[in-house]
C-alpha cells in the first residue's frame, strides 16, 4: 500500500463529512485524537453556554425552569439522544452520570427478575461499571457478581438460570473491541436474564440499534463522541416495555409523578421519567443541546464509514511503518471495533509523552497501551497521515530515553 | 413604626454589604425576591463560564482534567464551601445532587448504627429527602421510616433506642422556622443516633456551625443563597470522625483509592474523597466556583444581621399595612427563622401574579403560600419597600378578580 499526502488529501476532499470539522474550535497546532475520551468544543455550544448563562439565567432568573424548559432537559435531551442509539421517542432520560445510571438500571433489572441472584459483568470492563455494581450489590442479601474473564471464560460460559442480569460494554474501553450488541442481548435473555448494555466508547462513533436488537436498558455518557463538554450528563435508556415496572432507588422528587405537589410518598411519574433523580445541572445542558442539535445533522452511517477508514488506515500504517519498531496493534483488524485503536510498544508511556510535545495527542493506558481516538466528525486522513509520521519520528529517536518522558502514571 | 423612603434609603445607605449588589446580574426593573429557590447571577460567574468553555475546554481539552484541576473540583469546591457551614478542611466534597448526596450519608449512617432499624425525618421536610429515604430503605431488610409529625410529634417523642439515624432541616423550606442545630444534634446523639442535616435553605443566608455542633453528617445546594447557577452541583460534609468507616454505595471510581489504576475491586479513598462518585459536570462548576470566592469576601455575621433587618422589616410592614387586609405572616417573628418569610392569604397565587407583573418576584407554595426570598448579598431595604408596596396595590385591586390570575398550580 503506498500513502502519499496527496492520497490522504484526495480522502478528504471526498469525504461527506468533512464540512463538519469548521463547526468545532480546535487548536491549530494539535492533531486531536483524545476525542474517544472528551470530545471537541463545537462552535454552537459556546453561543449556547452564554445565552443560557446571560439570558436564561442572568434575566430569567427562577422563572427559567419553567419559560426556558429547564425542568425538561433531561427529557428534551433524552429525545435528541435517542435517535443515535436507535430508540424510540420516550425511553432515554439524560441525567446524572453513566455511573448513577448504572446503579438504576441494575436495581430496577434485579427487581425485574426476583429468584435470580447474579448479576454477570466484565471483568474488563470499564472500572466504574464495576465498582458501582459492588456498592449496589453490597445493599443487597444474597446477590453475586460474576465476571467474565475471572469466574467464566466469556458470556455463553457466565448464563445460567441463576443470571438476573448481563452489564455488558458495547466497545471496549481499552482495546475498542465492539460486542455483537443483537446477538448478545438475545443470548442473554435466551436464559431469562435481562441485558444492560455500556453505550459510552460506541454511541456517536457507529449506529447503536437498541430497539432492533430488543435491549432491555443501556447507559452512556455524551462527553466522548457526543461532544457534550466535560463531564456532561449522562442517558439512561429504558425499554418501554419495562418502563411500568422497573423501580429504582434513587427516587428523587424529579422522577416523581406530581413533582410539586409536595407530597409525602414517592410515586413514580409514568414511563422514562422515573428514571430522574433530581435538579438537573443546567449549565452542563447548554453545550450539550448545542451538540446534539448538530448531530442531527450527522447521517451515522457516514460516521461508521469514516471511523472504519480512518481507524484502519491507521492501522494499516502502523503496522507496515511501525510493525518492526514494535508497535504492535491490539483492537480488532475485522470490522468488530469502536472509533479508537489501541496499540502496544514497551515504551508507549515516552512515545505518547513525544507525541503531545509533536501537537498528536493521543493517551496512555498502563502498562504499555496507546490509545488514539478517531471522531469521525472533526479528523481527517491527513491527521491519520500526520500522527504517524510523528510516531515514526519519536520511535526513530528514541523518545523514552529523555529523562522528561520518564514513566510515570498520567491522569487522563 | 414610622417607615418613609428615606428612612429605607439610610439603612441602604448604612449597609456595610451594599456594595456586593454591583457584583451581580439583575435585570434593573425586577425585585427578585426568589434567591431562596435560585440565586441571582454573579457577573464573575460570567467571566469563569468563559474562560471554562474557551480555554479549559476548548483549549486545554482533556489534558485540563489535570491542567485546570477539573478532577480535583468536588474538592476544590468542597474547601471554599467549608468555612461557610462551620466545617474545618478535608470535611465537604461538592458533587452531585442534594438527593444523591443525602442518599449516600444515610447508607453510611445506617451502617455505622448496626442492629438500629429505624431513620427519623420530618414530614414537613423538603419531599424529595423522604423521597431518597424512601428508596434507600427499599432496597434494605427490616428498616422503617418514623415521621415527626405524623408518627411523633416532635423530635423527643421520636427517639428512642432503635433509631440509626435523624435527618433535619436546618431551615424550614416553607415556614422558614430555624432549628436549633446544635440541641437537635446532642438531643439525637444523645440516644445514640446519628443526624444528617439539610442545609439547603440555611447555607449562605445564616453562619452554620457544624463542627461546633458535633454534626455527624450535612448536605445542602449551591444554588440558592451560594448563587452557584441553576442546579450547581451540591455538597456533603461528613465528620472527620466517620471518614475511615463510613462506606457509601454510590462507590464509582471517582471514589477510589486509585481511580486511575483501573482494579477490579472498589477500595475507597481516605477521607472525604470516598463521597464521591463519578466525573464531575465541569461546566456546572463555573460559575459556582467564581461565586464561592465571591463569598470569601463576605462576613456571615453581617449576612444573618442584614438577613433579620429585611425579614424583619418585610414583616412588620405586611403586619402593620396589610393584616387587615387578611394578610397573614407564618414564619416566626423571633429570630428562629432563615433568610425567607412565608405569608399566607387565601388569593395567594393571584397575589404572586400580579406582583410579579410589578416586577416584584415571589412564589407560591399550594395551597395558599407566598413565599419571599431576601437573599442579603444583593437585596436593598428600599426593596423591601418597593415589594410592600406592590403588594398593598395588588391587593386593594382584588387583583385575584382578574381572569389571567385565575388560579392555577405553579412549577417554580
Amino acid at each position: 500500500m503506498t500513502i502519499t499526502d496527496d492520497s490522504l488529501a484526495a480522502l478528504d476532499a471526498a469525504d461527506p463529512l468533512a464540512a463538519f470539522r469548521d463547526r468545532f474550535r480546535l487548536p491549530s497546532d494539535v492533531v486531536y485524537l483524545v476525542g474517544n475520551s472528551l470530545g471537541a468544543l463545537p462552535e454552537a455550544a459556546r453561543t449556547r453556554v452564554t445565552e443560557v448563562v446571560d439570558e436564561e439565567w442572568g434575566d430569567g432568573l427562577v422563572g427559567s425552569w419553567n419559560t426556558a424548559g429547564w425542568f425538561d432537559k433531561p427529557r428534551t435531551a433524552g429525545e435528541l439522544v435517542a435517535p443515535l442509539i436507535g430508540a424510540a421517542p420516550g425511553q432515554v432520560v439524560v441525567c446524572d452520570t453513566t455511573s448513577l445510571n448504572l446503579y438504576k438500571v441494575l436495581f430496577a433489572a434485579l427487581a425485574l427478575r426476583p429468584g435470580r441472584g447474579v448479576v454477570v459483568a466484565e471483568a474488563h470492563a470499564f472500572p466504574t461499571d464495576l465498582y458501582m455494581i459492588e456498592g449496589a450489590l453490597g445493599t443487597q442479601e444474597g446477590k453475586q457478581l460474576r465476571l467474565i474473564g475471572r469466574d467464566a471464560p466469556d458470556l455463553a460460559d457466565a448464563l445460567d438460570s441463576d443470571v438476573a442480569v448481563v452489564v455488558l460494554s458495547h466497545v471496549d474501553y481499552r482495546t475498542s473491541a465492539l460486542a455483537d450488541l443483537a446477538e448478545a442481548t438475545r443470548q442473554a435473555q435466551g436464559c431469562g436474564a435481562l441485558v444492560v448494555w455500556d453505550l459510552c466508547h460506541s454511541v456517536g462513533a457507529l449506529p447503536v440499534e437498541l430497539d432492533a436488537a430488543g435491549a432491555d436498558f443501556a447507559v452512556g455518557c455524551t462527553y466522548k463522541y457526543l461532544n457534550g463538554g466535560p463531564g456532561s450528563p449522562a442517558f439512561v435508556y429504558v425499554a418501554r416495555r419495562h418502563q411500568d415496572t422497573a423501580r429504582q432507588p434513587l427516587s428523587g422528587w424529579h422522577g416523581h409523578r406530581a413533582p410539586f405537589a409536595f407530597t409525602v410518598g414517592y410515586e413514580p411519574a409514568d414511563g422514562i421519567d422515573r428514571f430522574r433523580t433530581s435538579t438537573p445541572q443546567i449549565l452542563s445542558y447548554a453545550p450539550l443541546e448545542a451538540s446534539l442539535r448538530l448531530w442531527q445533522d450527522v447521517d451515522l452511517g457516514q460516521v461508521r464509514s469514516k471511523s472504519l477508514a480512518l481507524t484502519g488506515l491507521f492501522m494499516d500504517l502502523v503496522e507496515s511503518r511501525l510493525g518492526d519498531a514494535g508497535v504492535e496493534v491490539v483492537t480488532p483488524r475485522d470490522e468488530r471495533r469502536g472509533s479508537h485503536v489501541a496499540l502496544r510498544h514497551e515504551h508507549s508511556y515516552g512515545i505518547v509523552r513525544a507525541l503531545a510535545d509533536r501537537g498528536v495527542l493521543g493517551d496512555f493506558r498502563a502498562p504499555d497501551t496507546m490509545r488514539f481516538g478517531f471522531a469521525p466528525l472533526y479528523l481527517r486522513h491527513a491527521d491519520v497521515g500526520n500522527a504517524v509520521d510523528a510516531m515514526e519520528e519519536a520511535i526513530a529517536a528514541r523518545a523514552w530515553e529523555r529523562p522528561e518522558y520518564a514513566n510515570r502514571p498520567t491522569v487522563t
